[in-house]
């Protein structure tokens, strides 16, 4: 019996990954579910689940939680809340799919505990990817990603020898702003680059996705997920988002993983890993689709994937700090407050004011976060 | 060490083998060779490999080569020559790339012997797959195909459980012919249907790929292979060659094999099987390449596709005089004796003659060859 404790329950992951337990049927149970504000649709997703614990965002929407479901569910809160679903005792395996740093302290008290967890988020990999992936040997359970990306390469490499690859490849779809010049992109609005061609997410992750910032974030994460350098890691554009990502391996043979754009086979992997298990979804049908095609991406024009690099290869507080300028850069952005090329400006010079620290332990990383935000702040003038 | 007994060692597999085997270097030795007439290449490849025993397809040809090389290697000759080599006891590895049926006899000794096989010629599995399949299980061997498209298989199915195949896309370029309409292919000359897109092969599996005959042994051969019915065997165009097939899990992920076309790949795959080496050779550029486009094939255009079908359901005898009537109906269309169309016409005469026989012997089978052979040129009007 799989027994998921569900960490961001009302996001696009959360909610795509209740379906795929609801399809799976006997054998999968949601045990604990997480999420921050959304009670309303919390709530119907406890009635639905029942589980024995639920977490929220903060004091306020466990009241408004429990005045719609009651005193049968235990409500706590907070990243305390997290970490208590996380660590739930009668869960077996851990989808984290919360948006942002705010995974981090909970996927490490999930392995700290013993619990098999299933990233969805990136950023705990790329803030702390070299304290996760020491936990994950230790505890010898498989780190099975989400990300349709990583979940390629991951099943791209079964049966094979790490030893063998030569480099992986990620694809990117290029998001709306494939093909831009520099000077195209000044004035984009957040309209704009919400109009992600072939994804459809959050918010964060859809501007992410314009920047190609989030392209940077899973080459940083794929560094640590398969324990190459990461120059090892490359990135081309596939618009139509059919091949989700390729290893090559030593002997030049590439092997790719391919699939309609759609989340649910990467999270029912994670969930029914070892094993692969039925589906009902409909299947590719290369003969009716576009050509796929695949072209080089632009560092000059998405300087986010270029400063991801330069993050990896810094390593320390670097990659944490990027990642948290990011996060001030997209919401102000989406506020309005700043330009579209001024979320790699930012970063950038966050980046260059980060102090360099060979291994940080998570509470060097927490503050480095904090400082990173305060100095975005500043960038943007905010 | 691996010490190959090379079977065909003079056609376009054999020499690739050679090169694959020289690039290797030490850990791999080619201790035996059989060949047909080509005896000067024959005598530059014992020059430089120095085998202690080669074969060649008569008495004729063993004299021709001895004037070349002298005493210093003990020759032998014809379908036995061939046996000879394929048991080799100093052997431990035998490529089998001889063109057709001839291949049979020799893979079945082979495997007899505990030797390790790996085909690249695909008419014995089409023959004789539920013989061929039963000795390596007895032999617990691994059967790594040399085929590009099998070997893709063969590679997308490591570490995977086969009880989760949905099914296999085996894919296919088309050849010269793709698109055209049945009219179109009334007068095609030899040197038309030689004029393969993508590969550069021999003459008889050429034609064999304008007629999509070739994707028919495949398929069939597929279907032994990996143990499934053929109705599992699924076959797409794709003009490119780049994506070498790929393979349908239940839960709706697709892994696909790719490289430019080349069969030193695969080759190597099957040499250094189970491992993967380092090879000199360039690597897939997908950026640099046309766009990857996938197509229905037209099985009433392309007949002998739609023929091999119906062989893998009827089974028996009737794969084997499918395989016999074009190797007669090709061979009289080099010759310009019978029409492009007739290829198709006299195949599937010869398939509606044949007896049923539910578990034919080898002996049977030989006959049913002899006798398709018979009915091929009767057909042929020769």
């Amino acid at each position: 019996m799989t027994r998921i404790a569900l960490l961001g329950s009302t996001g696009s992951i959360g909610t795509q990954t209740l379906e795929v337990v609801e399809q799976l049927g006997d054998g999968y149970d949601v045990v604990a579910l997480a999420a921050g504000r959304q009670v309303s649709l919390l709530a119907e997703q406890v009635r639905r689940w029942r589980p024995k614990l639920v977490s929220v965002a903060d004091a306020a929407a466990r009241e408004e939680l429990r005045g719609l479901i009651g005193d049968s569910t235990r409500i706590v809160c907070g990243e305390e809340g997290l970490v208590e679903v996380a660590t739930w005792e009668n869960a077996n395996l851990v989808v984290a799919a919360v948006t942002g740093a705010l995974g981090l302290r909970p996927i490490v008290a999930a392995l700290q505990a013993g619990k098999r967890v299933a990233p969805a988020n990136k950023e705990p990999l790329v803030i702390a990817g070299s304290i996760l992936m020491r936990l994950t040997r230790e505890q010898g359970l498989p780190l099975v990603p989400i990300d349709s990306e990583h979940s390629a390469i991951y099943q791209c490499l079964r049966g094979e020898d790490p030893a063998t690859i030569e480099r992986l490849v990620l694809t990117a779809s290029g998001g709306p702003f494939r093909g831009c010049a520099l000077a195209d992109l000044a004035g984009v609005t957040p309209e704009q680059a919400l109009n992600h061609p072939t994804w459809k997410m959050g918010p964060k992750i859809t501007i992410d996705s314009a920047t190609l910032f989030n392209k940077g974030l899973e080459v940083i994460e794929a560094q640590w997920l398969f324990g190459l350098p990461v120059d090892k890691v490359d990135v081309i554009v596939h618009p139509q988002s059919i091949v989700h990502s390729m290893v090559e391996f030593q002997d030049g043979s590439v092997l790719a993983q391919m699939d309609d754009p759609n989340m649910r086979t990467p999270i029912q992997f994670a969930l029914t890993y070892p094993h692969r298990v039925t589906s009902p979804r409909s299947r590719l049908n290369l003969a009716a689709r576009k050509p796929l095609s695949f072209e080089q991406p632009d560092l000059d024009v998405f300087r986010c994937l270029a400063l991801a690099y330069d993050a990896a290869r810094a390593g320390g507080l670097v990659p944490c700090a990027m990642n948290a300028a990011d996060e001030v850069a997209v919401e102000r952005f989406l506020q309005g407050r700043i330009g579209f090329l001024d979320i790699p400006r930012v970063i950038e010079r966050v980046m260059e004011r980060c102090d360099h620290v060979a291994e940080p332990d998570l509470d060097a990383l927490f503050a480095a976060d904090a400082q990173a935000r305060r100095w975005a702040d500043e960038e943007c003038g905010c």
